[in-house]
C-alpha cells in the first residue's frame, strides 16, 4: 500500500530524529523538538526528562559523548489520532534493539517531537515475515 | 494547582487501567482500550502487539496468569495534545519500577486507551522533592 502524504511528512521528521541522533547534530535535534511546554523524553532505563530544557540537556550530554553508539531505525511505523502523529519502530545499537514511542504534534506546519519514549527488548525483533505469528506465542 | 476537569477524567481513566491491570479483570481492561483499529501495546521487553485482536490476547494471556505480579501506579503526570490525552506514569511492581507512556483518544465520550508502552527503569524512581534536581544529573 502506498504511504499518504502524511505519512511520507511524518515518517522523514522519525528519520531526522534518527539521524540528528546518529549524526550527534544537536543542532537539528533541538531543531526536530516541539516547543510546546509539556515535551518530554524518556530515554532507556531513565526517569523521564520533562520540558523543553531538561530534554535538550539530555540531548546535549548524549550528543556530546563521543563514545554514544550509532543507532539505526528500523521498520517504522506511522499511525494518527485527529493531530497527532504516532510512530512506533525499532531501534538498533550495535547487536541491541530497543523499541520507541515518538510522538509528534504540527507547529508551524512541520512535524515536531513531543514525546519520545525507547525501551530494552528482551530480544531481536523478528523479521517482517515473522512478526506476523510473534506476538500471540510470547508468553507461552 | 487544582486539576481541570479534562486532567480529572484522564487519570481516572488511567487509575481504572492500572485497577484492571491489578485486579486481573479482563472485561475491564477491554472495555478500557478504544476500538480504533490501529491501537498497540508495548509490553516490557516484548515486540509491539498491534491491532485490538493481539492487544487484547495479550492481556488475556498476562491476567490469567496468577504469578503476575501486582502492580500500582505511582505519580502519573497528564497532558493534553488537542484531542489526545498522554499520561506519563511509574509502575511499582513489588521492589520493581517501570515507566509507561499511556495514550488516550476520546471514544463514545469516554477516555479509551489507544497506546501503551511501559519499560524498566534502572533505578527506582526519586522521592517528588529530588526529581526536579534529577534528570539533568543522569549522565554525570
Amino acid at each position: 500500500m502506498q504511504p499518504t502524504a502524511d505519512e511520507v511528512a511524518l515518517l522523514a521528521a522519525n528519520a531526522a530524529f534518527y539521524r540528528a541522533f546518529a549524526e550527534r547534530d544537536l543542532r537539528a535535534m533541538d531543531r526536530l523538538w516541539a516547543h510546546a511546554p509539556e515535551v518530554a523524553c524518556i530515554h532507556p532505563g531513565w526517569i523521564p526528562c520533562n520540558g523543553r530544557r531538561e530534554v535538550m540537556q539530555s540531548w546535549a550530554e548524549i550528543l556530546a559523548n563521543p563514545e554514544s553508539p550509532r543507532i539505526r531505525c528500523i521498520r517504522p511505523q506511522a499511525v494518527f489520532y485527529g493531530p497527532i502523529g504516532l510512530v512506533v519502530c525499532f531501534e538498533a545499537i550495535e547487536r541491541n534493539y530497543l523499541i520507541a514511542t515518538n510522538l509528534f504534534a504540527m507547529e508551524e506546519g512541520a512535524w515536531k517531537l513531543v514525546h519520545h519514549h525507547a525501551g530494552a527488548l528482551a530480544a531481536a525483533p523478528p523479521e517482517p515475515a515473522e512478526a506476523a505469528n510473534e506476538a500471540s506465542g510470547r508468553l507461552h
